[in-house]
């Protein structure tokens, strides 16, 4: 699958909590190929374990290069972030504009997502490495992504394009029209009987009530539940066990 | 602004690095308003405060409530998250999808985007006072979301929603069909006159230069510069110049 082939590449990597969360990060959305240039000599690898939670084989399996040229000579697409205007950066795309186009070339070899120092990010030289540049959206005032943070979108962005994810669905399939309209019925036969309507107000009445129940998109379940809960209303109606019920279980 | 109305609500948060780092993330994606439900005793405000970063307003003007029913009592729609399967969550949508209904049910009222402790999520009761369940895309073998990454995934999809966000465009137009062909003539003529091919071969060795030069969409500023190359190249064959300005330099 095309996930595999994408390395990730952190450019010298100041912070292990970072470090850590980044590989959490990309394990969360099925990455697993972590590249590291030139990290920090200091960088906390006891925090970066910590931080790297349940993707500790993320964490492990990293491979460190001396400079980006090295550790991207093998990719066939590299994608560099920037989170500045400036040199390069007028070209910038949206992750999620990438994120096809990237993972259609992982099938022809391995490809490559830079990410640069937290405090400087990548310079020139490095961008110039890169065959996209990348800017994630942000706010205009508060425009500095946490690496991790930044890291985790650009995944989550090639993650929902080929990774192994299917979109919740409703379990139960939605109601027919013929469905909702026995519901209705048993509805307005029940709101009859016990007096919440009279027969020559009943059509006005039953409008407010489709209205509630029916604003949304109504599954089988649904329909199930509301006609079950009208049946047991009139027949407690009818047999006068309103209250009593309730007393029985006290 | 919709975005203004939507209150990011964390219930038992534990940790005051996650609490800083959704701050952060809020901020990143132009969110300020933060409700938290009985947070930790514990919690390390020096910790919230550091990873806050550029995002301390956030932290300063955040709301504390003793349970979620008082926290979200003003809103007119409540999503809320949950990573696990069962009660409730086969009815789970996913972040993108359910962007658009909560920034348009902004425009009648507060909304909320409700998230869970670090370690147990939100439990039943607390799913129960939400309208809508969100499950955030995950990769099966590792779906648990560092509690700040959860809060900027779904504040990054109703960013892209209603933010002020334009998407990174080209400066320059694209290049017309016209332009282009103008830029092959001349480097036709250069290669025919360099001696790189001869005029028996050239239509098979153009197609190989088109191929290149041309595979992307290409801009009025690539073509001006390609065709700028050409004419130097061009003038410099002509004037025996080639070494020479290098070496002059030096």
């Amino acid at each position: 699958m095309g996930l595999e082939q994408v390395k990730i590449v952190l450019v010298g990597p100041l912070y292990g909590g970072n470090f850590g969360s980044v590989c959490r990060a990309m394990a969360n959305m099925g990455l697993t190929s972590l590249r590291v240039v030139d990290p920090h000599t200091e960088l906390n690898w006891e925090d970066a374990r910590k931080m790297a939670c349940h993707a500790r084989h993320v964490l492990d399996d990293h491979e460190t290069y001396t400079d980006l040229a090295t550790a991207i000579a093998d990719c066939v697409m590299v994608v560099g972030t920037s989170g500045l205007a400036g040199l390069y950066r007028q070209h910038a795309q949206a992750p999620r504009a990438v994120a096809s186009e990237l993972l259609s070339m992982s099938e022809e070899g391995p490809v490559a997502y830079v990410f640069g120092r937290e405090d400087n990010g990548l310079c020139n030289d490095e961008l110039a490495l890169c065959h996209r540049i990348v800017q994630i959206p942000t706010h205009a005032e508060t425009p500095s992504l946490n690496l991790a943070q930044a890291v985790l979108l650009c995944c989550y962005e090639l993650f929902l394009v080929g990774g192994d994810y299917a979109p919740p669905e409703e379990k139960s399939a939605f109601a027919e029209s013929a469905q909702r309209e026995r519901m209705f019925s048993i509805w307005h036969d029940l709101l009859l009987d016990i007096g919440f309507m009279k027969e020559d107000k009943a059509t006005h009445m039953m409008q407010g009530i489709r209205r509630v129940m029916a604003r949304g998109a109504l599954t089988c379940d649904d329909v199930q539940i509301m006609m079950g809960v009208a049946r047991q209303m009139q027949w407690a109606a009818r047999n006068g066990v309103g209250g009593k019920l309730r007393g029985d279980a006290g």
